[in-house]
């Protein structure tokens, strides 16, 4: 949903006035991590039940924000750079996917490191210095 | 969204037992088009307006459709036997955010020949024929 | 959601150039089933959990689906030509409402026959020639 | 997305015991009619295009709150009382529809009276009493 | 989501005339509390499980209505006449919160009398006489 | 909707176990800024159109996560180190409405200075350490 310039005249911005960051999949990542870690913790069933359903929509939201930057972020140029983007994207989402159906914190924790290395490559992009709001420090 | 049994147990239903098809990408594309065309058509200030605005829902909810297609429906074999898969997903996803922006008719033509190679692939599939609803006739 | 013109000077596609296909509520509708039947066969927790969720919220896309199709789609002309049309609305979408409730398959079932119902009085419209996409083959 | 029980020994709930009110569709539409009414009164883009919408999302809510009403409040007896049940929703859905279609605000009082005739079928059944929030007084 | 003219010259507008009414945070309030009772009256593991979700979904939209009349509805002269807005609204919104992790009904009772309050002051308000729709009889 | 223990036996996990970062916020609110620069920078009808509903929904998550740190992450003693909170979090999130009304970017730029705010008072807490993600470099 992010914005770009949609005439060939605005070309400049078309490529690198959007902002992303891989953050916002990050901190959903940790949220549903969160939940798996907290549903084993319980044996309240409303608490468990709520721990399912909030950790199935916070990994959609990962799967959104990492299709975003995958599709919307990331240029031709960027393949070819990096050319294992599709896979890890792949991967990740899929990653995301089986975080919804697992309560093995080991399945989000394997989530977190695939979006650490979006993120990676990410942050090595020239795009990055202009889209970007939280580089590593 | 779709539903996998989420344990070891349960592998064949992991693979083979979700419902998809590319009808649901088709559809919304089809009226991407039917946007861009009513638009042009128009003059009237209020149905322009409306024309943007649910030519980028629907297109949002093209790309929605392809991704689960991608990371949902299609599994590690799928990838080795058809290798363009995630190149045509990347295009066709990135296509349905060019016919956000763009007005212009042959840009969801376009995304709509996209989709059509998704769905060629798909209906190529053995899974296809367990999950599929409205296949090729 | 569809879009129509708004204006007098535009009846033609205020009419009949939507894009609109029972199968969307029909897919939908498959994986209600699919969740109920997967239910049954699962002893896990947390696979149940999602499997009565993802049932309410693909229900709920049903009736979202069906109810386009009854107030968007239909104009008066149909419901003079099909009388049953407002009863069989009614009670495909109070189906809908049901097969959220239950996890019996035969109530998903029901409901799958009501939307073949819809769906072949809708192609027995003049109009579903225009804005149908997966006619009956 | 209201809530019954589902099984035979509740049938008293299944039929009494939700919370429903013609309030949220009324309040709904009377957002609606501003939109229009406020639209005229403004020459200034930003605000039309808001308006335009901000109208289309009110009256898509004011669908959804009818919906629920009809499938899910009324019931086979209500229906046999009130013959006119169906058609009415029909007509009232289908305003909505119009509503979103047009910035005449004639188009949004004629919503807002079709409203009030389900709100007073509505109160005329003897379940309101237990189910309802804003009586008339 | 509220409407107001967004320029100067329009300043009557941006204070007086857009449509708000605490009927509709009470609407779903009480909605939570059916889900909480209902809960306990059922030992069906299905109705419990939409039981918990169903309330999840209602009480997040009595936070929704609440912050809409926080920040959109009561303007800075309201806060000066009823400074324990800040921090009413601020424990009715935790209320809701409370709401959706606990099934007694206590805590939703509660909700329902912290919306009673707010609901009391907005119908004190002179702008409530020109946006409210369902004013205490 | 983030995650608490729901018992008073899992207090520790009630007050510091959830994920919060005021980085959802202040991304969004750069994507506000940038959708009303872009805006002015293009003459396209279509263009300018996106730029105003997707700042509009942009705007609406500020909010959205401006309320879930008000009243998910801040507690009762948060209240009284901090006694600007309520107000200041009422501020922010009247000036993403005010950001919703305006094209002009001083007024997208006056919230990500209050977002600023916020975030230093949240990254002052105690909690902050075990709950943040982006912490200030």
């Amino acid at each position: 949903m992010r914005l770009f310039r949609p005439t060939e005249a605005h070309a400049h911005c078309d490529l690198f006035c959007g902002v992303y960051d891989p953050a916002q999949a990050m901190i959903e990542a940790k949220s549903v991590l969160q939940c798996a870690n907290k549903y084993h913790a319980s044996d309240d069933e409303v608490f468990r039940a709520r721990a399912i359903s909030i950790k199935e929509e916070r990994a959609e939201l990962v799967k959104h924000h990492l299709s975003v930057l995958w599709t919307d972020f990331f240029k031709p140029h960027h393949i070819e750079a990096f050319p294992q983007l599709h896979d890890l994207h792949w991967r990740a989402i899929k990653q995301a996917g089986d975080a919804k159906k697992s309560m093995d914190p080991a399945v989000s924790e394997k989530l977190i490191e695939l979006i650490g290395e979006v993120s990676d490559i990410f942050w090595q992009t020239e795009e990055s210095k202009a889209t970007g709001v939280y580089p590593p420090s």
